[in-house]
Parts: C-alpha cells; sequence; structure tokens
C-alpha cells in the first residue's frame, strides 16, 4: 500500500543550484529523491513546497512524496539523514492523508532575509547574510517593511519567469527583528527582515530586501516603493544576493 | 622608519591547514602574508598569537608585525581586508610600541569550543560546532569544567608536538554557556566551553573538550578527569575535532 509522507527539511543552500531537480547539478530536491530512491529500491519523486532558488537557504521546507513501503517515519528520517551530507538535515517525517500535497495544500510562508551591517563580511556570517557596508537606519527599514503589508498585486515585485495564474498576494506581517538566519555568538550587526504571507512571487522577497535597503540607505527615494508596488511588472531594480535569503516554514 | 603592528583578525578556519605558513597548504597566515608582501612590495613577516591548527577558527587571532610603510592603519585594514577572501577578517590594525610581539606579550587567552546537541549535524552550525549526538547533562558538564580551574600541570592534556619548556597553565575560569561561536536563530542545542586562562599546551582546549563530553555521556568514569590532570602526558584520551573550536581574544 502507498503511503502519503510529509517531510520537513533544513539546509544550507550555498553549495546546491537550488531546490528543483536539474540534470547535471547538484540540487537539494536531487540529492533527496536519489536517497529515498536508493532506500526504496525504486524510483521517488518528491513534491517541494517552495522552488527556493540556486544559494537559497531552507530552515522549514516541505515535500511531500508517495511512498510505497513500510512507513516507519523514524527509521525512514534516521536512514535518509544519514545518506545526505551534513548541509540537509531531515527534521521530521509524518504519514498524512493522501490528499496532502506540500505546494498546493500550503496556506502560508514565512521567509526571512538576512542582512549584515558591516563594512566587510563577518566571516561566520558570509554565507547567510547579505554584507551592507552602508549606514542603515533600522527603524526606518521597519517602517517602510510595514507598508507592505496587507493584500496588494505584487506584480512590481516580481522578476519575470514564473507562471503564475494571479499576482495578488497578501502579506500578514512584514518585521525586522535582530539576528540573521545563522551567526557568530557576538553578533550585534545582524538583521533580519521576515516576511508571513499567503504566497510569495518568483524572487518576490529578495527583490522587496533590496528595494528597501536602497531606500532605507538613501539610494532611492521612498516614493519608489509605492510605484513598484503599483507596477505592472516585471521588477526592474536591485534583486537583493540568494544567500540572505532562507524559507523559514510553511504553514497547512 | 619600521613601525610595529598590532591585528586582530576573525577568520572561519573550515578550509585553511591551520595558521601556520606551510609549502602548498592555504593558510591564515600565509594569506595574510602574501597581501601585506603585495601592499609593501617587499616580504613581510606576521607573528600570530597563537597557531590555530587545521579547521579551527579565530574571533579575535592576533598577529603582530614590522610594516616599512606609512602606518595608516585604516587604509592598510581596508587595504587588506579587500585582499582577502569573506573567510578572513581583519578586525583592526593599529601601531604598538616596538617590543610588542603578538606570541610573547600576551598574559592570557580565550578559547571556547562549541558543541551541538542534537542527533544530526545542524546544516547551519557545522562547521562551527561539534555534534554530540548523546544524552548529556549541561550542570554536570559544567561541575566537571569548574574541577579545572586552577594552577595545574597539563601534561596530561597535551599532544605530543609541542616543544613548551613547562606544562604548568592556569586555567581562571572554565565554563559552559548557552550559544556556539555561530549558529542558527533558533539555536536550542547550542552550548560552548570557555575557557580563559594564561597559556594552553598544543590540543589542550580540544582534549579537555573531549574528555568532558565523554564524562558527561558516562563513557568514561569521572575519576578520569584527575588521573589524567596528574598523569605526564601525553594525552591518550579523546580529541575532539578541530571545527568546534575558536581563539576567542589575547590579552596583553
Amino acid at each position: 500500500m502507498d503511503h502519503n509522507l510529509k517531510a520537513i527539511v533544513r539546509y544550507d543552500g550555498t553549495d546546491f543550484a537550488g531546490w528543483q531537480i536539474q540534470p547535471d547539478a547538484r540540487t537539494v530536491q536531487g540529492e533527496i529523491e536519489g536517497a529515498l530512491s536508493r532506500i526504496a529500491s525504486q524510483p521517488i519523486r518528491i513534491q517541494g513546497a517552495g522552488r527556493t532558488d540556486a544559494g537559497v537557504h531552507a530552515v522549514g521546507q516541505v515535500f511531500s512524496c508517495h511512498w510505497p513501503k513500510d512507513p516507519d517515519t523514524d527509521r525512514l528520517r534516521r536512514s535518509l539523514s544519514s545518506m545526505l551530507g551534513p548541509e540537509i538535515r531531515v527534521e521530521s517525517i509524518e504519514v498524512v492523508p493522501p490528499d496532502f500535497n506540500a505546494r498546493f495544500s500550503a496556506i502560508s510562508k514565512r521567509y526571512a532575509y538576512a542582512i549584515s551591517l558591516t563594512r566587510e563580511p563577518d566571516p561566520f556570517s558570509a554565507r547567510y547574510a547579505w554584507c551592507v557596508p552602508w549606514k542603515l537606519d533600522i527603524d526606518y527599514l521597519r517602517t517602510l517593511a510595514a507598508s507592505l503589508v496587507g493584500t496588494h498585486d505584487f506584480a512590481g515585485f516580481q522578476c519575470s519567469g514564473s507562471d503564475t495564474q494571479t499576482t495578488v498576494r497578501t502579506l500578514y506581517s512584514v518585521e525586522v527583528v535582530p539576528g540573521g538566519i545563522a551567526g557568530p555568538c557576538d553578533a550585534r550587526d545582524l538583521y533580519r527582515l521576515e516576511l508571513w504571507g499567503d504566497g510569495f512571487l518568483y524572487k518576490m522577497v529578495r527583490n522587496i530586501a533590496g528595494s528597501l535597503v536602497d531606500i532605507a540607505r538613501g539610494a532611492v527615494p521612498e516614493s519608489r516603493l509605492m510605484e513598484v508596488l503599483n507596477a505592472p511588472g516585471p521588477f526592474h531594480g536591485h534583486t537583493a544576493p540568494a544567500h540572505g535569503l532562507a524559507l523559514m516554514e510553511v504553514q497547512y
């Protein structure tokens, strides 16, 4: 009998060509499918909640898959983890109802974008935060971030290349909090932008992060934010680099 | 005129063959000497406070060097940082009296050894903490650690290969505190052993960390700690892996 599984995984995306499986590239989906297929002795395909781009991290990515064998989920979690390197950790695996799909059943997601306000990257957070060497007023950044909360057409913050039917999304909260995705024990200069919403368009978080930082550092006028929010798209501004971004949680 | 400089540097030691310069290996000293020599257009040698081993990190390593050029230290710091990759960051450079020597003028040092109490390594702290999958009583670890404070002959905790005249050292404090050298924003399972003393023998911190963890997890009897402390050396126990260790601070 076939079982439907839901798994939560965490990964350092630095050395992966993103989530989605591709020929001749090391991807997170590829690594996990390879390991699961070896355990099951037959090809296993998985469905991720979000296709993180190359270099993007995950604290709480979710995937679902049909599993043709014994659903001893704790044992399977341990076997799978031991086959993957230290860059990917399987946090949990559980049996879910047959209609659960990690992508289509998701009702909201949380992303975090980390910035390091230092002149040069900190060696211990360089892989997990965008080094922003300019002077930045965190309270101002917080005010700008809050102005994006609500239901809007985010087409202006979307990079071309996506195939969504509608570009209207609701952001429940956009906050700036101290601390990065990961960082040194004495970090005083790490902050992260936390976004919680019902869905996110292609590169939307990185485009928001790049725009907010550019405005907060005075390189772009504040009025640009509402111009982009009302633009038909695609985004033409500053896309923040991949390595500051992490998919934190997917809610069902 | 020749100036004597003191610099503080921070590095992720993962991809270096340690501090000390070696032929055909990428070392922190080698990278810094190479960059300084290019800036000065003549060979520059530096003296590090401590020779961290391959894979060991530093939050506050110190080096001194004689500098034959204009001692515009802020400009030099920026030039040097821009020539080094994100794995090494130069925190400060200052002009010091001619008799200052980063190694021989040091009066005390602080080291930290990070442990991650998880079954499998966390992708965001795997490079900076020893993953300890066994059950460990942190209060017991703290009590064991405190018993090492004071002036002792630490020959029994030294690995062979060092050339020190005396093996008597004083540990001013040995504490266990929450948090690693670096780690994820939601870390609950990271702790670090912090040691402050007038000097440390070869691999002494890693041997202490390995011994304390082995006793705290019940693999080795508690009495072993005092046996090793009174042994003539060298150490024959469990040396904790390099990647959990960081040189935190050198005091003068």
